[in-house]
């Protein structure tokens, strides 16, 4: 508290002006509760007494109310509502609208953001949201986040390795040589908040204003506004059922980097073949051209074993790799990882160590003892489990609903898919998306994910991850009900 | 697991030629933890007694081996050595070792982080450590951080605010309302991976390579860092015991920022009056400057009442709060929060969302929930207590031991002080701290808080949050035996 007696007669007197004093500036604001009198007491150096004496006059006054079990406010409206007066000698009275002046980081940033999709979902707006990338954990997983942590040493209370706690980096190391196929130890592993600060840190260490990027068409959003950001000046490159066409990636010395979804590339969910991989290899070798590899949902196949990752087969030290537990655990966890070639490891933690220091030691311990102990994988086996059922229900909802119209994509991965409708006009996939609210029905168009460019064909983003089997069958039933809506008013 | 079957003869042949694949390609490194029977078996659809076979066969071939009670370990040294074999068309065959192609920003984060001082402390390195920074919690509040965490609602497993959590939003503008005299809600409060980020933020939103910012001198070297790597032209302004001498702040239409700590300077501990204060708004409207205030220790102040940050002073939107709960709780928490101007707040929210994507919820809601309980308050009640009685026991032993030799500046607040000793020299101090680490106890030079210029006087910074009071007076009586060694040397 920044109550402070003036030393005037009576302490109880002092202590109803310095409250009405606080009121009045405006720190003791209308309807915030005012600390206890034992607080209050204590902070001041007075007699609880005295205190509650003041509180008793100020409540008599109409500047405070009590509360019954809850304590002692502000009241909403005032006795006396003289403004705040600064002082006389301010430089300027009253409050001034300023034009913010920013960086040109800063001026893009805003941009993008103002641009751009946002994260925040509308829980429980509709029944049946298809929206991607929330998973939830189930009991047995929140349990574990919510209960007693492990113990700490006084070391974990400080700064440590701007890199990552020592135990969760050589857990990760594990995962992805185990998984993935990447020859790794943990040096190479740098803990991040997140994916997205895995590519931010990406773009900050490598991206001047300016550089080349390479990207897929369509492609993860998220890049794109993190790219631009940076200043970088897009290149697209077009995908197909196999992923990135690396037979059309352009021969450009201003190229730094290309950011790549080779094991299920988002959005449409291609896996890209050996033989593309390896040209893509080459084409980076030959270009010196670095590769950010997301691999960011390679947690969950269906139908198929999966390929190694792209930095598995890199022998010339140019692929940086991305992982995230956003999407295997949940997205507020907030924690991703970099695989990165030895060259490049201390301009990241560098970078790192700039940007914040390193993620929170309690947290990280806490992962790093839920994969060793074999607690994450059980986690991923029983959400495959519910996965697979899902996916299921929401491939034959889709073809038993809309049969020969409806062509799937990239069902074979991950927790969302692609539903191409190739006799629909993206004008009428828009308003079919916007007749599906009344349905309470959210689905996605596939042309959020293309940058300055029409989708080649009119589709929908389906995320299943966090829909029952009946919730799914039924949000298709209704989706089915707002084509013939939309269809029936055109006609 | 990566490991698939070849389809070719007996099942537990498959799976040995599928584990010593995958030990020569490398993936399965020496020494690593192959996952237990059962879940190979569940991995790779066959019985558990086929994979218990192949693993026999493999421990007596001399590729795994068995540690009692702990799992199946591929040997460190290993039958064959052939060496992992590429691919033969991959475009480079063994490593390569790249020179990094950094962006300027990677370059110059790379080149601060190489010359910093490192955040990485060695704990029980010495037994009396008087570095700063590293706070600990008390039983009570380790305790808070590991039990039970609050119940979550799905939403709280989602990405959320990129701002920040709104319950801890509504504390932190509570504590700097009560606390610090600034009037001003939620909506202008962002939170973020500790006081670090939050001077990135602003770095990043603010500072384009070229500007100008204005530092103390000497100041956070921290900042100081930061602003070097985003290519910021640091002026210099000195330091006095009333904190920066705003009298000598340049007139420089270049000048974007000035970075300052008025209540609690770092690291002399000075504190500004009122009179320098205005001087400082003053000059900021004129020359059109942002402030970035950073309170990092504003909660504990022991001989004075605090004066209103500079933040409540603003009346032209000019000033940029930031405050950490690294100090009054601990380091690795790693959050922290801005306190922004009403037109900022867009720029900065889209940073952090680009940067991150926000903090982790459950821990937000875990900070939130303390600080409403009051169990924050408490606990600083509870630390400054201690802190006085260890200030106190320091400051005693300084002058006991040092009588008229030492002057101590800075003890009014933090968890800090400065002692300056006027009759030696730097070269002597330095002898003088590397001597003390014989007597194992580790002080730090005021010279390193410098920028290009070497202080007037030399001086030690010692900070005592973390040792008792015995081990203070110990210690500084060690630190008077390490000087009268240096002396008796050097005569």
């Amino acid at each position: 508290m920044l109550l402070s007696l003036d030393g005037r007669g009576p302490l109880y007197r002092q202590v109803i002006r310095a409250i009405r004093c606080g009121i009045r500036e405006g720190w003791l604001a209308p309807g915030t509760r005012v600390p206890g009198s034992r607080d209050l007491a204590a902070d001041l150096r007075v007699s609880r007494n005295v205190v509650l004496l003041a509180f008793e006059q100020l409540k008599a006054e109409g500047y405070l109310e009590g509360r019954p079990g809850s304590g002692t406010y502000v009241c909403q409206s005032l006795p006396d509502t003289r403004l705040e007066t600064p002082p006389a000698d301010l430089p300027a009275a009253g409050r001034v609208r300023r034009q913010a002046a920013l960086s040109s980081v800063g001026r893009r940033a805003l941009q993008q953001f103002q641009s751009a999709m946002k994260p925040v979902r509308c829980h429980h707006r509709w029944q049946y949201d298809f929206s991607y990338g929330l998973s939830l954990p189930d009991e047995i997983t929140a349990h574990y986040w919510r209960r007693t942590g492990p113990a700490m040493r006084s070391s974990d209370y400080d700064y440590g390795d701007a890199a990552g706690y020592a135990p969760l980096r050589e857990a990760i190391a594990g995962l992805v040589r185990r998984h993935r196929g990447i020859a790794t130890d943990a040096s190479r592993v740098l803990v991040t908040s997140g994916s997205q600060q895995a590519l931010d840190l990406t773009a900050r260490v490598l991206i001047d204003a300016g550089d080349k990027v390479v990207m897929e068409q369509p492609h993860y959003q998220g890049a794109r506004t993190l790219f631009l950001a940076a200043g970088a000046d897009l290149i697209q490159c077009p995908v197909d059922e196999q992923g990135l066409q690396t037979e059309r990636l352009p021969d450009d010395p201003g190229i730094r980097l290309a950011y790549l979804t080779p094991s299920h590339q988002f959005p449409t969910g291609a896996v890209m073949p050996y033989r593309r991989r390896l040209q893509l290899l080459r084409w980076a070798a030959a270009q010196n051209v670095y590769l950010l590899e997301d691999d960011y949902d390679s947690e969950f196949r269906y139908d198929c074993r999966p390929l190694e990752a792209l930095a598995a087969l890199d022998r010339s030290e140019q692929v940086i790799y991305c992982g995230t537990f956003a999407k295997s655990l949940f997205p507020s966890l907030r924690i991703g990882y970099l695989v990165l070639p030895d060259h490049l490891l201390d301009a990241f933690r560098a970078a790192k160590w700039l940007a914040d220091r390193g993620n929170n030691q309690l947290h990280q311990k806490r992962l790093a003892q839920f994969i060793e102990t074999g607690d994450y994988q059980r986690h991923l086996r029983r959400r495959a489990r519910c996965y697979l059922r899902q996916r299921q229900a929401l491939v034959d909802a889709l073809a038993g609903v809309f049969g020969d119209r409806v062509r799937i994509l990239g069902a074979e991965a991950g927790v969302h898919l692609v539903a191409v409708f190739p006799d629909l006009d993206e004008a009428t996939l828009r308003r079919w998306i916007d007749r599906a609210t009344h349905y309470s029905v959210g689905v996605y168009t596939l042309a959020d994910y293309y940058h300055r460019a029409a989708p080649t064909q009119p589709g929908l983003l389906l995320g299943y991850a966090n829909l029952s089997e009946r919730r799914i069958r039924a949000g298709i039933q209704r989706l089915a009900r707002a084509l013939n809506d939309v269809q029936a008013a055109a006609a």
